[in-house]
């Protein structure tokens, strides 16, 4: 299972916002090419991946790969999707996660409580400009990718990190997207760390 | 300068098409998100990175990023200056272009004057399922790349391509959507060739 967290600091965290104008709607349009880089292939859905997306720190949308339906790559879709997923906010409670369609769930927890969750499934990695370069190290098994949106991760969240992260990777000498830093990453895990394609 | 061709197959060679269906558009989603990723990087736009967007082997929009301006990275902005483009094909004769926005040109070629026109520029490079492994050779001067969209390349178009190609590269054991194997294959220059850091 390969596993993504990304934080969507500004997304919104109702449903009220225009498809029309994802960009504007806290950079939705970065945190849709996530969800997109993150579960498609060509033609497929990638097996065993699963994506957090915490909106605002407030709500999170998961996306599990193996039982996703009714998604498709365009941005539009996706971000109709994640609003049809807060407009049932009120049906989460905790832990206790809004059930969206199959496939993707929305739970009432920020980031804190997502990687509480998720960290003992395997080894919390930073993707992270100063990390270290990928091909340095061996791909980890069931890996957790951290990634922020369009801005920094916050200190309280740096915090965080370095409490739970066990590796920091850098994917390269620029400072890619959320979403090409995601495709990076599935691709280094793909070839077994560039050496089987 | 590092060049890409992308073919857009069923895209649409008018600029009648609702930017809130770009996937029903011939699949324009796929072609927004491969120009997004051949000239954007987070907060800023490649240095020397051409690419070139064949749409229905009719015309080709040339997006140059050393001049490229009011482009934004969400798909619906990139359609919708993909429509102003089309919009002035009637401009365009031959070899002299419509000019859209600046680092954006409409040509009425297609495909193989495309090729025939770039191609001395440095080595055609096919990104195909069946090529070398990208780490075993050492990563080109001013290549270009030919990709094509959620479709496979028509027997003349890889007809073209076995006269011209000098290479035959795969990024990996998945098939990657075009966007995302572009974004693949920038990485591995930006590290020449998972070397630099």
């Amino acid at each position: 299972m390969r596993q993504f967290i990304v934080l969507g600091h500004d997304a919104p965290a109702t449903a009220e916002f225009p498809l029309d104008d994802l960009s504007g709607a806290g950079r939705l349009d970065i945190l849709c090419r996530c969800v997109g880089a993150a579960v498609f292939l060509s033609h497929g859905i990638r097996e065993h991946v699963r994506m957090h997306l915490v909106v605002s720190d407030e709500y999170t949308i998961r996306f599990d790969s193996d039982t996703l339906r009714r998604l498709y790559p365009d941005e539009r879709t996706i971000a109709a999707r994640i609003r049809d997923a807060l407009d049932q906010r009120a049906d989460a409670i905790g832990h206790l996660p809004a059930e969206v369609s199959p496939g993707m769930e929305l739970y009432r927890l920020g980031f804190e409580a997502t990687l509480d969750d998720v960290a003992s499934d395997g080894p919390v990695v930073q993707l992270h400009a100063e990390g270290t370069p990928l091909p340095a190290v061996s791909p980890p098994s069931d890996p957790i990718f951290v990634l922020s949106d369009h801005t920094d991760f916050t200190d309280r969240e740096a915090e965080l990190l370095a409490e739970h992260a066990e590796q920091r990777l850098r994917v390269g000498p620029e400072t890619l997207h959320a979403d090409q830093t995601i495709t990076v990453a599935h691709n280094w895990l793909d070839t077994a760390g560039y050496t089987e394609y």
